[in-house]
């Protein structure tokens, strides 16, 4: 582009006008390519949903459809998941079966039922939130957006924590819940967080385990929705995350975190299966109200995907296929962002080792723009603001990508107009246009 | 056993002493044969369910996993369903495919997020429940223990209504809704009720669409579970129940009514479909909150029952076969129950052509007795009482019989120890003993 590795700022307006004019004829030539690329949602791509299509084989017209307990899977019971399930989903978590609900599809409804059942029933005995004035939960951000859709649809008032490579500002988490009452929780993504790919620290976790809230409801929503989703092989170069319950129960605070995990990026989205992770006493807290609720989630599909991985072996080696597929595409926006963006002050990005996705930083004021122009020529990125509670981004400077879907060439091409979008926003906003 | 026909209540006081001995006697020797059998609940039978086993050849490691809009079904996507699964689950219901959303393997859970959601966040606008000082429900009854639990579990006063064999006393319901803002819901197994086996007549089901409610947000939870659950293949042998969406509309209530159906007792229970059909209107405020709960329901699953069932031809001659388990289950209790009580006064019991329940009404006050009598000599009852709200039977009369589980020949068995229980309660019952 020719404008070479001086940073946006230290440009003259002469300078910066003449890259303007370069930069826009580049955008026109590239809106003339017709684009049509979505890096919207982490959504799995296709190559990566045939790499599983073997489950389909393990339930056959002639299988034994009988749990490892004796149960026929086929019929009404089990209110709590197969042992078995409870199991696998122990493994990706870290956690024993006994602390293991399986639920149905989604981890997400596992959320939502959670915090429907606070606010009409209570956590533990505590008074139901719909009772109280005022309910109020942390939300670290930039943050998953489906997360504060949850709260805000209860009208929780949602109080932002400003998010650093170990994880939320502790100190403000740790202040917070101790001197206010009507926090009754905090979203978290702990592992390859969602959308910087950010990993708890061990004292960041040890510091939540230790947290003294003011209100004896007050739960740690700890998605762990990346659990096993490393970018590389090598041990080294995959993040670990202390396990929280343990943490939680040396501390004291056994019954302070609900953690949630699913397999819709393991086995197929909207079709695996997810889980509760918690104290014996949530369980069965838990349970009061899942026995009125349903007479049981699908155990025929918790049976197919235990037969299917077999073990946490057997995960480890799928999800391994699956670095190899998301890795190129990681690496593919990385070579851009990097060739093109560095030392210009016009932008940051993280540099995950896992999760779904990279999160950029434009200059301030400058990410709605930047999404609106990606949009205009073909590329839909996440709505600028949508990584912050009630979709506002007080900096307007946050955008998430999204590189599961695309391949690595069309991810290759998306970042390339996406960079000239960056580009093309900053020069404007310093000319204060 | 030689007590003939006379009725218990013209036997002498000599007569009923002789005829308990005899009646222990028996009642010792049945308890001796060590009967193991659960009556207790619907549940399919292990031939029923592997009747529908060549479900699980449909979709396989080569198969392709597009609907037929294009969608790959194994990724994100598709908030309400399948069109092709609206499809089939609006022909079980005799609705039209947009009248319909599709949900995960539970109907009772839809019924629950149905109700929890109107306490958070109430009907289309109105006040949310959980803000009122009083919501109530009518529940005629004997009816379904589950729908019961529900509303007890948000706190909702249930008020019973009697139960005939055109449907609940109207009269009744008519009267109530319109004078009490507070009532906000009944409960209705429409077709085949649980557990008198009674349809609704077209009367009835137009009273139902004429209701004028005084609460603005009062809704008809129409269970229909068993639309398409016949005993008799020929079609005079079948009831028949009138489509109420469509005379809701023409009553100009068109919103009244959210009608449930899932396909739990025709492919597995707890790994089928399910699904809500109801107006316009009620479809968009439910999609709000679907939205915010849920990235969508198991769309492979519904995949693989619509390629399973083809059509609606599909699954009625799959539940001719379903009949033809179910029909000599239900005659063994029904000749045993005819053959050992006919004409004796101490029993009543219904005779349904379809569903999974016979409905049994012993004298005043005996049924808690014979369903202790009958599970200390090895048969499993629901419990007494479970069929009225808060499980108290005001006559403790009730008793549902369940045939579904055991093979016809264990019915008789069953059914043999039962009428045993009924005499010898109510030989006693009438010693005032």
């Amino acid at each position: 582009m020719g404008d070479g590795m001086k940073p946006y700022q230290e440009l003259s307006r002469e300078e910066l006008l003449t890259l303007k004019e370069e930069l826009e004829k580049a955008y026109e030539e590239e809106k003339a390519k017709g684009l049509k690329l979505d890096m919207s949602r982490g959504k799995p791509s296709v190559a990566q949903l045939d790499m599983g299509m073997d489950i389909f084989d393990v339930l056959n017209a002639e299988s034994d459809m009988t749990s490892m307990e004796g149960i026929d899977v086929r019929n009404y019971g089990v209110l709590d998941g197969l042992t078995e399930a409870k199991h696998m989903m122990a493994d990706i978590m870290g956690v024993s079966a006994e602390q293991v609900i399986v639920y149905g599809n989604a981890s997400l409804n596992v959320m939502y039922d959670a915090v429907s059942s606070a606010m009409t029933h209570g956590v533990m005995g505590h008074t139901p939130w719909c009772r109280l004035d005022k309910v109020k939960f942390l939300c670290p951000a930039p943050g998953y957006d489906r997360h504060f859709a949850i709260t805000q649809h209860f009208g929780i008032e949602m109080i932002t924590v400003p998010m650093t490579p170990q994880g939320p500002d502790m100190d403000m988490v740790e202040r917070l819940v101790a001197e206010d009452e009507s926090i009754k929780g905090i979203w978290c993504v702990p592992k390859y967080s969602n959308p910087q790919g950010y990993t708890y620290s061990d004292e960041t976790v040890r510091r939540f385990a230790h947290l003294k809230p003011a209100a004896g409801d007050f739960r740690i929503f700890w998605d762990n929705a990346y659990a096993v989703h490393h970018l590389y092989d090598e041990e080294e170069r995959q993040d670990k995350l202390l396990e929280i319950l343990g943490e939680c129960e040396k501390a004291g605070n056994p019954d302070m975190v609900y953690e949630f995990a699913s397999t819709s990026k393991i086995s197929f989205s909207g079709a695996g299966v997810a889980a509760i992770a918690t104290s014996k006493a949530n369980l069965e807290c838990i349970r009061k109200t899942l026995t009125i609720q349903t007479i049981g989630h699908d155990k025929i599909n918790q049976l197919r995907h235990v037969r299917y991985f077999k073990d946490f072996e057997g995960i480890k080696a799928h999800m391994r296929k699956h670095a190899a597929l998301m890795r190129p595409k990681f690496e593919a926006v990385e070579n851009v962002l990097d060739r093109e963006l560095s030392g210009l002050g016009i932008g940051q990005w993280t540099k995950p080792r896992g999760g779904y996705f990279i999160s950029f930083d434009s200059m301030e004021g400058c990410a709605k723009a930047i999404v609106a122009k990606c949009r205009e020529a073909g590329v839909v990125l996440t709505g600028a603001g949508a990584t912050y509670p009630y979709g506002r981004d007080p900096k307007d400077s946050n955008i998430r990508i999204a590189p599961s879907f695309p391949t690595p060439e069309e991810m290759r091409m998306a970042t390339d107009l996406f960079v000239l979008c960056v580009k093309l926003v900053s020069v404007e906003k310093l000319l204060g246009e």
